[in-house]
């Protein structure tokens, strides 16, 4: 079914222990539409800048995404520059000039507007609202990523935009913001009262944790000897888990755990290089191969 | 087939945000011969002072653990005082008081020599080393707990006493710290040459994982709404793990998963109430309730 991203197209600058990139298309909205493209076709809404060449384009080409939602505006594309300690656990962001994504304001082509899948990359709570009221049928799945920015700078526009959301897709420091719960399961609860039925925790190296009503699911982060960059690894699993969701149509507790994998999957390859290079060469035998690696790294019989 | 274990029983004085208590028994061959109890019989070797009561004594007694190894000295128990902070995951240690347990010298009595099964909780890597040398043919798994202040203070000690141990299980930073490695994958292939072929590192909210020549295996923590105290949890997971290995008498992957799940299902119940108080009151029938809850935790279908 199909499937629509909302979000960032960016340039990034990139330093960790293992290289450094000065400017490589980057932006949830990359990361999460290569991932999902693996699945299931994508449509694409976003916005970038002049300098944002056909070259640049080649990622989107030779895929299924569709980038009649790729806005070009006058102006600089939005540029993140960031630097990784030598264990790449902790980031420091050296730039974001947000350029011709300060004013964007998306509008979705007509043919995106009966997505029965959506997914919510991290934006303005405004903006990710305005986006599920141009969607003229209620998404059979909407999910969204945030951050605390908007925790705690829009958090009244959040919480009006999260009513209508399904799936709310953050990280553990976010998940504690919102709640103001420290406890993850206390937490889902009062996640579940401002309009999610499903919270899933990315939790970094230690994987991902799914809650709904019917309980918890958890999935390791696959275990890297070396890790070259973290960058849009969360996307990346977003992408994963919303692409194999609307490959399959559904959302009853199978199709959600295998989504939990099939992110994880997408995740962990994303991190082995840097930037978008693993996913560009990735190959399906090799998702569906570490989709069963994942399943001997977690499965036992009692 | 028969356990060993040889470490510290304590009086304990811990507080959390659920609550206080001045003096109950703890130690971490306490609460490991508590958890292994409900798979094995346990042979305890460990050192206690002329405080130490008939009363105290009762928390081995209806249970199969044997204390003919557990010494009487002049003096006093080992005590220790923790607070914890509001959301558990902070502990600040307000007093540690040696005392008899500063001249413990463990002697095996005889009938433990043949012990094909031996935990080294945590105390000076020589006298874990003294323990290996009394036990008469060597042990199907001899396991290691130890901490920072022997990796840093007794490291020449640690590693000769590593080369007789097949399973080493201690946390990320002590794992960290051992191999001078942040990366786990790396830190376990440094581990191996020192001499265990198994190392578990156990993480606190986030489960535990076990790394071997064969791959990983990861479990989450079991997740709870209250955790009251996280006194004993990591000696329970190891009580739980040893003990269930010990009455399958077997070492291969399958049993070491299913180890590995009933630690974690033990680690769980320990930290639901205060000290041992959740382990007192403990039914085998749930602990076989809880370890099928893990199934539903982790498992999916591809």
């Amino acid at each position: 079914m199909s499937l629509l991203v909302v979000g960032s197209v960016a340039f990034d600058a990139i330093e960790s222990p293992y290289g450094k990139v000065d400017r490589a298309v980057g932006g949830a909205a990359t990361y999460f539409a290569v991932a999902a493209s693996f699945f299931t076709p994508v449509n694409l809404v976003g916005i970038v800048g002049d300098d944002f060449t056909s070259k640049d384009v080649a990622i989107f080409k030779g895929r299924s995404i569709d980038i009649e939602g790729l806005e070009h505006a006058e102006g600089k594309t939005f540029f993140w520059a960031g630097k990784y300690s030598q264990n790449l656990n902790e980031r420091v962001t050296l730039a974001t000039e947000l350029n011709v994504f300060a004013g964007f304001k998306p509008k979705l082509p007509d043919k995106y507007k009966k997505s029965q899948f959506v997914f919510l990359a991290n934006i303005a709570p405004e903006l990710q609202r305005d986006v599920l009221h141009q969607v003229k049928v209620r998404p059979k799945v909407a999910a969204l990523d945030t951050m605390n920015y908007w925790i705690s700078g829009s958090n009244g526009e959040l919480r009006e935009t999260l009513k209508h959301v399904d799936i709310l897709m953050i990280n553990d420091s976010e998940t504690r913001e919102l709640s103001n719960e420290h406890n993850l399961l206390r937490a889902a609860k009062h996640i579940f009262k401002m309009g999610p039925s499903t919270l899933i925790v990315k939790r970094g190296e230690y994987g991902a944790m799914m809650v709904d009503k019917r309980g918890v699911f958890c999935v390791p982060a696959f275990p890297l000897e070396e890790p070259h960059d973290p960058t849009g690894a969360g996307d990346s699993f977003a992408g994963g888990f919303m692409g194999y969701l609307a490959s399959v149509g559904k959302k009853n507790d199978l199709a959600l755990r295998r989504a939990m994998v099939y992110g994880s999957v997408l995740g962990s390859f994303t991190v082995e290089k840097f930037g978008l290079d693993r996913l560009r060469s990735l190959k399906h035998k090799e998702i569906h191969a570490r989709a069963r690696h994942f399943a001997k790294l977690t499965q036992f019989k009692l």
